[in-house]
């Protein structure tokens, strides 16, 4: 599985191994003032924090298995290579999003990078009622930018299927999603588990056919539709913030797939911690007012990616698709209004169906979140989780008749107040 | 442009570079008897027909550039590794419907293959009122066969990711048919022409924005809805036929795509075959038998096309879309029908839009066809085209309201007593 020469990183041997890297010497100061600490608490991979008398920097390394589990999940080291390629578009499409990257060595699967500081994993944020200002319209741009730019509707042809060759290397982190989210969740996989109390709905959604078609469905549209390069993890647990700033890290699940793909996965983790917040109350309603600041960012994710794609697209569509010398050109600009908004409507679709499949894979399958997870009362963890479960199933079979974000808030408030169980 | 070493073949060359081959030999007989004739009619390679004691055999050698323009044009000679990779897959998912192939130079651009005969191209013979025994179900069975076992329904998820990713090279080509299929017709390209008469029907188009909207909306589905392999160019003049059998040839444009894309552009060639017969009358009707037989044709291909694909889908659906473990393992049987109709509506909604779009661009774009061209009074031809043209239409923004194949006929009959200048 490892490649010819890999070795794993420790705090003991960084400095020696990679002492000698000039621009991390640049960034962090001599390797003899290096502090090492190891801090991935991912399910993957090696993370270093190094710190030294000019900075600090993140060595990121990939291991040949899944670091959760151990050797027994191989996993291969290239999905470095990927994250490496896929944080370099990122950068470029929507600059400052991500961490800079400093330096990629393919062969040890290490990316050196920017360290955020004095940010945090944006999902424990959420758990502790914690708000960020500006985060629903930093996604929303994110969201839009890197879509659209990673698409026919921008690129050139030869570069877009070139990247689309590359990121279909990605086979066995596709796997995971594929399995995991798409299909697992819909019948009593080995490693699926739920909340005890959540026996009865989860029998119900295990019969209920067209749930189960709809899943297969989007795994199709997932799998066949290679509109763009996906983020393809798109959760709260791949963000960082502090008070004011957000940035998008952990892209190695990147592949091409469809539009609606990261925006919808972004959206459900939202809507989980919206449904979550009960569980954490100390006293009946303290969560309301964050609750209500959930959903207000749910709202401005869809409202600022859908205001900057259709920015995007009037100023800068100048790939293959929807061409301006078919359409301005001819003066029928009308035509290129009249085929974005079938694309942001399509786009809308795709979203609640991958949004529903999202909440229904947290709670059903084998990668639970520390938003339902650390809800110690069992109890009320069920009754959370089984409002998400609920609403998951309603935008799946929905998604054609929803008309737009408010129902889709309106609705989670609705489910909030309904017993699922 | 050309590859290290590349030479194009003659008649004269061909014997003395290709004597040394084994198979050649074994095929054909020893070099010293062999007659060597160049029969390339097509717009892009050298076709040369190789004669001797024991046999006969095409050897088919990519040109630089094409063919028909010169120079000028250049197209790499790498499409020769597209059709001798498609050739073999094809072979692999339907035996026996292509010619067989016995070797592939790649820095040549050389595919030695099966001299077919007594076969005509296909379009020739419908052109000259000609009927082929069994022919729309062998196209129809091609068709289910190859994109259903080139799919992510069949194949295993790293193998259909590794030939989208080979398949994804084809840059050149598929440029070919997004500019000249899917942009140009819809208005004043260069290389664009039209029979005289036409002129009002195209301007009417060219001003139809629905119409160059749902043209966009293909497109996108084109590029980006990597379902399958497809053939890329299945149209009349890509099948050879004998009275009673059917293969298919020149599969050079392969490309992943969406299933209903060769399902469309084969039925299109059918339906202008219809509406081109008035123009080969010697006395008036007497075309009107061989009008019926190709609808008859066009109604086969659909419903062989169903018939196998759903056979398929119920016999080795194995891989990793609509699992069985989901379904039928768990008593959901019906799930899986369930979902296989809803595809089949997606491809059959996707065929008639392909279909439409195709019908179009024979009679506005660059490469027109026989069955029109051959007709040698212009106001006739534009009278039979016209029609055609005006089908494409409803085709493409009906496409979502059409309830079956038997409508599509009806529709063409109806069209053919429809004066649309």
């Amino acid at each position: 599985m490892t490649a010819l020469g890999y070795v794993a990183l420790s705090p003991e041997t960084l400095a020696d191994r990679l002492g000698g890297l000039a621009v991390l010497v640049e960034k962090v100061g001599p390797p003899q003032d290096w502090q090492v600490r190891e801090v991935g608490d991912g399910n993957l991979n090696l993370v270093f924090i190094v710190t030294g008398s000019a900075g600090q920097a993140i060595v990121k390394q990939a291991l040949p298995y899944v670091r959760l589990v151990g050797e027994s999940w191989p996993l291969p080291l290239k999905r470095s290579f990927f994250e490496y390629n896929a944080l370099i578009r990122q950068e470029a499409r929507d600059p400052g999003s991500v961490p800079e990257v400093w330096h990629f060595d393919e062969a040890q699967a290490i990316i050196v990078m920017e360290f955020l500081s004095p940010h945090v994993i944006l999902r424990h944020a959420l758990v502790e009622g914690r708000r960020v200002a500006g985060l629903g319209e930093r996604l929303g741009q994110f969201c839009a930018r890197t879509l659209f730019r990673g698409s026919d509707l921008s690129m050139t042809a030869a570069a877009r299927k070139a990247d689309l060759a590359l990121f279909a290397g990605n086979v066995e982190l596709c796997d995971i999603t594929e399995n995991l989210v798409f299909s697992d969740p819909y019948f009593e996989a080995e490693m699926n588990r739920h909340t005890p109390g959540l026996d009865g709905i989860v029998a119900r959604l295990r019969a209920d056919l067209s749930l189960k078609v709809a899943a297969q469905h989007l795994k199709m549209a997932f799998t066949s539709r290679a509109e763009t390069m996906l983020h393809g993890d798109l959760h709260t647990g791949s963000v960082m913030v502090t008070d004011t700033e957000a940035k998008v890290i952990d892209p190695e699940f990147a592949t091409y797939g469809p539009i609606g793909f990261d925006v919808g996965m972004l959206i459900a983790n939202f809507l989980m911690a919206h449904f979550s917040q009960p569980g954490h109350e100390k006293v009946p309603g303290d969560r309301a007012a964050q609750q209500d600041w959930l959903l207000s960012v749910v709202t401005t994710i869809w409202e600022t990616f859908a205001a900057e794609f259709a920015y995007l697209w009037r100023s800068e569509r100048r790939g293959i698709l929807y061409e301006a010398s078919l359409y301005e050109d001819q003066g029928h600009g009308l035509a290129a209004e009249q085929a974005l908004n079938d694309l942001l409507g399509q786009i809308w679709r795709d979203t609640l169906g991958f949004c529903g499949v999202e909440m229904h894979r947290r709670i059903l399958g084998l990668a639970h979140n520390a938003d339902f997870e650390r809800i110690a009362d069992e109890g009320r963890r069920a009754m959370c989780e089984a409002r998400a479960l609920a609403m998951g199933r309603q935008l799946m079979l929905g998604a054609g008749a929803l008309p737009g974000i408010a129902t889709v808030t309106e609705m989670a408030r609705r489910m909030d107040k309904e017993d699922h169980l």
